[in-house]
């Protein structure tokens, strides 16, 4: 089978498409409106994950999923964390199909393992076979079996660098509910200033600088999405983190036009 | 990895979840009652595998997914196709994870690839892991890759047979919406009659003897189904079919106590 060209892995943050102050609550008019700029851009070689919001989250939070299989009251909390995020990933597949797209759902936790919380074995001879053919992947964050802690947590921001750099692709698109990269948080502090480029040693000292992970965010807020995407940054993939909140922005990412947000580029 | 104890692989046909009369039908009382009843068992070592009916089988056979890839129009198809056997697995999973059942769903187009409409690559690590912990796998009829036809349709009796040859499983159940296996087909014959046991040379003359499967299921009805279960059973692993649409069959059927249906072995 030769090897897939991959152009864009694009990630739709979970704050994004839900509301992470209610629980099970889709943003059914977002989704529609992502999977509307999606279809209109006619990507090929794209894939795409999404987050958990307040689908994943508090389900996996509630039942202490990331730190892996300690009592049995928690089988019931893995399944129903995977089954929610199945729920969230049926509304987004529901939208792109809707508007003609040709994509297709991926499981994660149906074809790969975790060894403590990293990805280790990755079947990817379906998504590989899918993106030949010219579907579009859809993945998303997802409770895993994990070979030392029984199960885990996977981000989907572990799950786009992972596959970006798997994959071969050009680029990666973040798109997140504010502006780009900021050197503090721009929801708790007024003074906090928009990043505009970044360079992988830029990247590297503000993952220092970030403070902890919002409670809120089992898979770790904008400093995991930064310690996640610093591989993929050093293997020469560019990366734009966009407002997807804003409409078009993830259209004009997708596009390669000019879009307000940050860049992040090796050097 | 140990290899994982499989008692029995149970299959749910899609008429009995689904209305085959309607498009995207589905009967939820009846989706509940049969989460309710394998929530009753309790059972350990334990698979699932659900038809399309209403869900799968009407889009398959819209844009001819069963004979593979032959124009673009079909691929959103395809995709479709995938997204409504997700959404019916959806209500399954939701049934039985409401009833506190630690079950997975698995998505078969995501973890196995077919050759001309056999399964050839199921990376089944993920499911032998999960019955090793103690859940239980769901899986369905579902649009797949084919290295031969590009795409194909799976049938959820082609997953039972493989699946409880390749798990060693004891044994198969399977509900149907009729009584058992009959002599012809008793929707249509009257005086059809039915075989309350069968031995593996029984069964193969019965293939013979029944007609075509009826046009409005893409996967071979009941034809299909003794045809997929004639290696199983030569393998020594027992049938049970029963109807499903009668509360407690399913239930009694998994707990091994004595119920109205047709019984396959061996000799």
């Amino acid at each position: 089978m030769s090897e897939p060209r991959v152009d864009t892995v694009l990630k739709i943050g979970g704050s994004v498409i839900t509301d992470k102050n209610g629980e099970l609550a889709a943003k059914t008019n977002e989704i529609d409106r992502i999977a509307e700029e999606i279809q209109k851009t006619k990507a090929q070689g794209l894939v795409i994950v999404h987050g958990g919001g307040s689908f994943g989250h508090p389900y996996a939070q509630r039942y202490g999923l990331k730190e892996g299989f300690k009592q049995e009251s928690q089988k019931v909390g893995f399944s129903e964390t995977h089954h929610v995020m199945t729920v969230l990933n049926g509304l987004m597949m529901d939208a792109l199909v809707w508007h003609g797209v040709q994509a297709i759902s991926i499981a994660p936790s149906s074809c790969l393992i975790t060894e403590n919380g990293r990805i280790k074995d990755f079947v990817d001879a379906p998504l590989k076979r899918y993106l030949n053919m010219g579907f579009m992947p859809v993945l998303y964050g997802d409770a895993v079996l994990d070979t030392k802690l029984g199960f885990t947590i996977l981000s989907g921001d572990q799950l786009i660098s992972y596959l970006a750099s798997k994959l071969h692709a050009e680029r990666i698109v973040v798109g997140v509910d504010v502006d780009g990269v900021y050197d503090s948080d721009p929801k708790t502090d007024g003074n906090s200033r928009l990043l505009k480029n970044l360079t992988l040693q830029d990247l590297k000292k503000l993952r220092t600088k970030l403070g902890k992970p919002t409670l809120s965010d089992v898979t770790g807020g904008m400093l995991g999405k930064i310690t996640e995407l610093v591989p993929a940054v050093e293997q020469g993939i560019h990366v734009t983190v966009v407002n997807a909140t804003k409409p078009n922005y993830v259209y004009r990412a997708l596009k390669g036009d000019p879009v307000e947000g940050t860049t992040i580029r090796k050097e």
